[in-house]
């Protein structure tokens, strides 16, 4: 196998004609493979609801902390709940605040709020302001970037790089007070896999926003997510912000969506004690109580830190041959090719792979007319656009391993023809 | 026993010294009873935990029109849950959306969103509106004005008749293009247990409101909550809206917080479909899918109308002693005084009072010096004031009937000492 850079265009045609051949065969399999989402696979479901709609024996079981779970109240979560997250999430139980089966509601919560209301150090309320921008350290999560596009803020985008953020293009851009917040997924970052180093996270726990309100986003969607080696520690965001006098800037988010059930989970917000109270005053308006006996449920279910540690293990081991399954026919069906670089995350949900400018889009194309969906071309930048056409997030956790095989050798497939046919139209 | 309006001043010192000797005997007690919420007691929880959280037996059960309800996905909800509502409602499943479990978010979200990005038929989001009114029939439900209070809404208050809000002032008021909404409880209103009537529905659905998104807040709550007597059929909002070439103008909502679990159940919004198409895209910002494991469950236990009926009416058997407790006490001890009014509701969670003007404060705080906690004097009222200090809500669902006894009486020997004050102060 050789570089395509080092091919004259002879060769190129060969590769293209045998490229052709192999998907038309592919393509005559009639697939129907998804790997555009982060959706856990069958055996992950199988394996907790096993456990989880068991927890209800006895009529104490319903209970927790002198609370009847069934009936309406504590608007903050029970505190076992509370107590659980915050055991996870290195914080206190008092900066927790527990609510439905969706993080992302509660972060579109947060940040609508601020729009209506205004968050606690705001001015006003964001919509009264001229123009609110917004960083978005890019490739990043699609789902975020809608949220707050769809409140209409000018999208920044901030370069990625395995460290986090581009840490100099944020100070700089925060000095800016029309930019009132950011985007982070510190640990396992969707879709690389990356981990935000030590030093990124003290240099944005010591940010001095113009912003009084600035709004550091900390969407810890894969804090316990290893599917490989060993359970890497991650600090505490509200801690490391209040060293630097940055207390109420974090809002940090998690769920067990990928822990027990994606949608019938728990998730929960953290916060210093002041922005809880602020933001749990204005969700009493919203609703009464979220869903107790769902927390009861994981509570009894998950018990503990350490027990929560195990069954990420359980789930690791479902993972782990699925991506394995993904960077290993990439590196080497198309490594030796030099058309496209990828990561080789060991945690999270995703893998990010680079295709050679400008083909992103038509590999995607390709896929789906074979059978294979992905997430879309451009979906990991701010409004959808990737200037370069090349980044492809691949989320190989849905489908078994045998059909994932299928998948990513068509991928592959679909990799070459796009980077071929841009050769050979030069 | 003599009306406190024919008993001269001596007779009222007289009756002033019996009241406050048993209102210090009742105080004596150390009582701690709660009719503030309509919070349903624990016989109704025992009643539906009983069989709602077995209803997983088998793999099969977690798949319902071939989605898995474990896994992301169905953002409207389950087929069958829609299906299930709209039977309730007598509209169609495609008019339904399910969602998590309050309606009150549902509510919030749909204006919360009306101000972030318009309704369908809005010029602008409204809070680019220099001024939105909403429209508040009083006495009416705390937690609907509370939301509309809290997006900086003018509220206008529409008095209450027993065939529902006063229809002339609707009419009136909607002429007024910075009237963008309404909020109804239609069946059992909250607190006073009307039931609007058929030519109220009909003027509702044929209003021609200035503003083009008027909004019609249509809190369906208690749709099949009858607690005495024989089920009451109630109108399609939908269907009759259309009629009035308003298809657009109503959202509806309701819940099982009251039929299976307060703060468990499923809540739904139900629109018409370019409505709820329109909303729902909006939905799509804010979550991936709301907890569909909770849905089928209440698919599973409540199955169709007919079943979910017969539950009904064993709420019934537990609830009907509690409001026969409440009304009863009030007819035998303090009708005869004629210093109060009171509505028998045969259905919903509450009985609304009115006290001799100016005594409903006292009253409350009477009450809290004994140990009896109940709804706030006002809190029925847009802002929290009663103009004339005289409406009480009492919710009798959460003691036991033996601890509702003592409630009553000490609320009615309250009752009587805040008016004898009042009479002799004059």
């Amino acid at each position: 196998m050789t570089a395509y850079s080092q091919m004259d265009r002879a060769a190129l045609v060969r590769e293209q004609a045998a490229a052709s051949a192999r998907f038309e065969e592919l393509k005559g399999q009639g697939l129907n493979l998804n790997m555009a989402r982060g959706k856990p696979g069958r055996a992950q479901l199988d394996l907790v609801s096993e456990g989880l709609f068991k927890v209800f024996q006895k009529p104490e079981d319903f209970v927790s902390d002198g609370v009847d779970c069934r009936n309406y109240g504590e608007l903050s979560g029970l505190p076992a709940a509370r107590r659980l997250f915050a055991e996870i999430l290195g914080c206190q139980p008092s900066q927790v605040f527990v609510g439905g089966n969706a993080s992302l509601q509660l972060m579109y919560d947060t940040i609508s709020k601020a729009c209506t209301h205004g968050l606690l150090h705001s001015p006003r309320p964001w919509c009264r302001e001229e123009k609110v921008k917004w960083l978005c350290p890019a490739p990043g999560y699609d789902r975020h970037f809608k949220v707050t596009e769809s409140f209409g803020f000018e999208l920044v985008t901030i370069p990625m790089t395995p460290d986090g953020p581009d840490m100099d293009a944020v100070e700089e851009a925060v000095k800016d007070p029309a930019v009132k917040g950011m985007w982070n997924v510190p640990k396992y970052s969707n879709p690389q896999g990356y981990l935000y180093s030590e030093e990124t996270v003290r240099r944005i726990a010591a940010l001095h926003p113009a912003a009084p309100d600035f709004l550091l986003m900390w969407d810890n969607a894969y804090c316990i997510h290893e599917f490989e080696g060993e359970f890497v520690p991650f600090p505490d965001i509200l801690a490391e912000c209040a060293k630097y006098g940055n207390a109420d800037m974090p809002v940090e988010f998690a769920s067990t969506s990928k822990i027990t059930l994606p949608g019938a989970g728990i998730a929960c917000m953290a916060a210093s004690e002041a922005n809880l109270a602020y933001l749990t005053k204005l969700m009493g308006i919203q609703i009464i109580s979220y869903d107790k006996v769902n927390q009861q449920r994981h509570v009894l279910y998950l018990k503990d830190r350490a027990r929560t540690l195990e069954l990420m293990r359980r789930h690791a081991a479902i993972m782990a041959p699925k991506f394995r399954a993904v960077t290993d026919t990439l590196d080497r069906e198309i490594a030796p090719l030099e058309i496209a670089s990828w990561t080789h995350p060991k945690g999270g949900y995703f893998v990010s792979l680079d295709a050679m400018p400008g083909t992103a889009k038509r590999t995607l194309a390709l896929c789906r007319e074979a059978g294979v969906t992905m997430t879309g071309a451009g979906a990991t930048f701010p409004y959808g656009v990737d200037p370069n056409d090349s980044n492809i997030r691949i989320a190989p956790s849905l489908p078994p391993v045998e059909e994932l095989r299928s998948a990513v050798e068509v991928f592959c497939v679909c990799l070459r023809l796009a980077a071929l046919e841009k050769l050979l139209a030069k």
